[in-house]
């Protein structure tokens, strides 16, 4: 049965990239807002003042003089399997896959454990405000399983999938091109477009697949029209070299899944740090995306992110928090970290702009955007309460705020999981602080 | 009359600079100890076996099977007047003074605002497990007032002083060199050495200083014994390059501050990242040190800190929040950030290393060594109480950790105010979560 109900604060959303319309068109502002769901979806947004008029008298209406409701965050590139191995010490890229990813990763062909593990990850990301993800499982079709039926119990929208594997990793840890084609396909038919969940064929990255796992990869993606692909790009400069002398016939790093068909309006590439001109180009062209992870880029020592590149060549870009690389679940200490990256390069991260990245723009990134990433009508009605006094530092510092950017620029610089106090997915309570 | 008291926990504390003597070698470690305060020094501290045979049968005993027992932390570079501009959008540094700075430090003429903002500052010290903090007051006399007052209240550790500018700054916030000497005198008489509290002589950076200024302060540090030295160096190549304008006559930057007899063992200098040769070593010379400042570096867009060629020239080092250039009051996510600092310079900060530089570093930084910095006994009993299930996260990570210095990095990676269950202050419980 059809039912409304409201939520009343301050509201703010992104409507387009601040890139393209300017910071002040970018985003819609309701100092008193009114947000009112029917079903799982929006079914109006505005100041309380005016819609108030217009709802049946026995709306349910939450109140929150003291916060601020923004959409769900949208992470573009995590591994939930890594959960447990979050500030792992000391290494660079390719010895910290070694030394701690793959041990740990190896534990997932136990279900149970995956299960438990999907559990604890999907409650931090709720915590966090984070409403979907772009997610890594492990080399075990078991440990997807696992992921989704984890989000079916809080009905997320979520992406996933299964790591492809075949050469430079442990036995343990390794598939072949025929078992990860049919295992992946596996997947897609059993979980693609269930609800609200989609697949994604997940190349670990270059190094890690031989030609063969490439070009079976590149086959799948291409018998289906709205299945997604997921992987690592550029991230360090010891990979970068390595890459190229394991694909010599590869132009550059880029290419290697260009020749194998792994470019898409549907592929999103993790990091994409160190790209030439051609990369970014080739990225727009075909619609692909980057998922800017800054601190998991800082953390592993790996490098600033250009999103000056990135823009003036188009390309879609979202913000990740690359758990466990990553030092963080928190997408406001995500952005607190991005700002710090683009200040190192002379540059100014807004604050809408970096609202923008961890919501519309990761959902464009996903090709979401008709269903998540704002809060116009008809959207899902994903979406997060930020308690302005969540600490005594909010508290008083937001006290002196002038205005809704400099609110969400505090948020995003001070704020945590403990700024979250309520998470929304499709109009259902999914976490309450 | 005396009293003994003791806590029981994992206990660590370095005991020398890993640099000098390895890392093993720098810390000691009780995985089940006690640690015995007889009122506000340090009594005992060993494994909780040995030393509970020999405490009185009547000594309180705290029981924490969950915690690490750790020194207070000490943050070498903040200013308390910032506290309410935390999260200021946008500049780099000299905007950034003109912008945000200059108008919120207007207000600390007031003693009353002054002192509810000291107030509220060390409040949140105290959260964040800091116990001793070398601070900038503004050029307000009463601002120095209103803070060693407030401290007096916990009796805590701490040094403050007086800005001094008496130029390049607007009329309502500059001093005269006449002036500036006087009250920093007045000060220092009054406050010096008072209890627990430390007068520095405080004149914010090189431009906002005329020669005469210099030249007084100069005087002054050379009339007492053991009065400290707090100015800013080198943070922004902008505002190097100002310097060099402002004082032809210098060779370098440092060369400024050492003409006007501004280097000392007790003279501490924020930042330090864009340093020649010559200023390490004349640092190392006077017995300077260099407080690294890692999230305000990062935030301002300033450059990272090269720790490597402090220790190779054996200068001084200690961490320092820089709040409100800084992003958090925590030294746990300063010592995060700061090994995203040197990982990005592809070198490692070794958990010991970090807990050295926020612990028994500080102490040498600021020539309390004998006082504070570390659990030996006879030390004033400053200490904090590391909650391993702070948050669930840290829960669920700390579980696996195999050990101490693993533990270490991970409350330094995901832990914040949270984890920091009391803080104890000359052996008073000064905060408790």
């Amino acid at each position: 049965m059809s039912y409304l109900k409201a939520w009343r604060a301050a509201i703010v959303h992104c409507i387009a990239d601040p890139k393209d319309v300017g910071i002040k068109a970018a985003y819609e502002y309701f100092e008193d807002g009114l947000l009112v769901i029917q079903d799982d979806k929006i079914h109006a947004i505005g100041e309380a003042a005016d819609l108030l008029q217009t709802l049946p008298n026995n709306t349910p209406i939450e109140h929150y003089p003291d916060a601020v409701i923004t959409p769900g965050f949208i992470d573009t590139h995590i591994h939930y399997p890594q959960t447990d191995m979050i500030g792992s010490y000391g290494e660079q890229l390719l010895t910290w896959l070694n030394t701690y990813t793959f041990p740990e990763e190896s534990k997932f062909a136990d279900k149970v454990h995956a299960r438990e593990v999907a559990d604890r990850f999907l409650k931090e990301l709720l915590r966090n405000g984070t409403t979907t993800a772009l997610v890594f499982g492990t080399v075990h079709k078991v440990s997807v399983d696992a992921f989704f039926e984890a989000c079916e119990v809080h009905n997320l929208r979520m992406i996933c999938g299964k790591v492809m594997m075949d050469r430079n990793a442990p036995d343990y840890l390794t598939d072949t091109p025929e078992t990860s084609y049919l295992e992946s396909k596996q997947l897609i038919e059993t979980w693609h477009n269930k609800g609200r969940l989609h697949y994604a064929i997940t190349p670990r990255f270059a190094p890690t697949s031989s030609d063969e796992q490439l070009q079976l990869a590149g086959k799948l993606l291409s018998e289906y029209d709205d299945v997604y692909m997921h992987t690592h790009l550029s991230e360090n400069k010891d990979e970068c070299a390595w890459v190229q002398d394991l694909f010599p016939e590869s132009t550059n790093y880029l290419d290697v899944y260009d020749q194998h068909k792994l470019l898409s309006e549907r592929s999103v590439f993790a990091h994409g740090i160190h790209l030439c001109d051609n990369e970014y180009h080739r990225l727009h062209e075909t619609g692909s995306a980057i998922s800017f992870c800054p601190t998991s880029n800082l953390f592993i020592g790996s490098g600033l992110f250009k999103l000056n590149k990135a823009e003036e060549h188009k390309v879609n870009v979202g913000l990740g928090t690359d758990i466990g690389g990553g030092t963080s679940f928190s997408m406001l200490q995500t952005m607190n970290e991005a700002y710090k990256v683009i200040q190192l390069q002379n540059e100014n991260l807004n604050p809408i702009k970096s609202l923008y990245l961890s919501t519309l723009g990761g959902a464009r990134a996903l090709r979401l955007e008709d269903k998540i990433g704002n809060l116009t009508i008809g959207s899902e009605a994903d979406f997060v309460i930020l308690d302005k006094k969540a600490t005594p530092l909010l508290t008083s510092r937001l006290a002196l705020s002038k205005g809704i950017e400099e609110t969400l620029f505090v948020f995003m610089t001070i704020g945590d999981d403990r700024a979250i106090q309520a998470t929304y997915s499709a109009g259902q309570c999914v976490h309450q602080r």
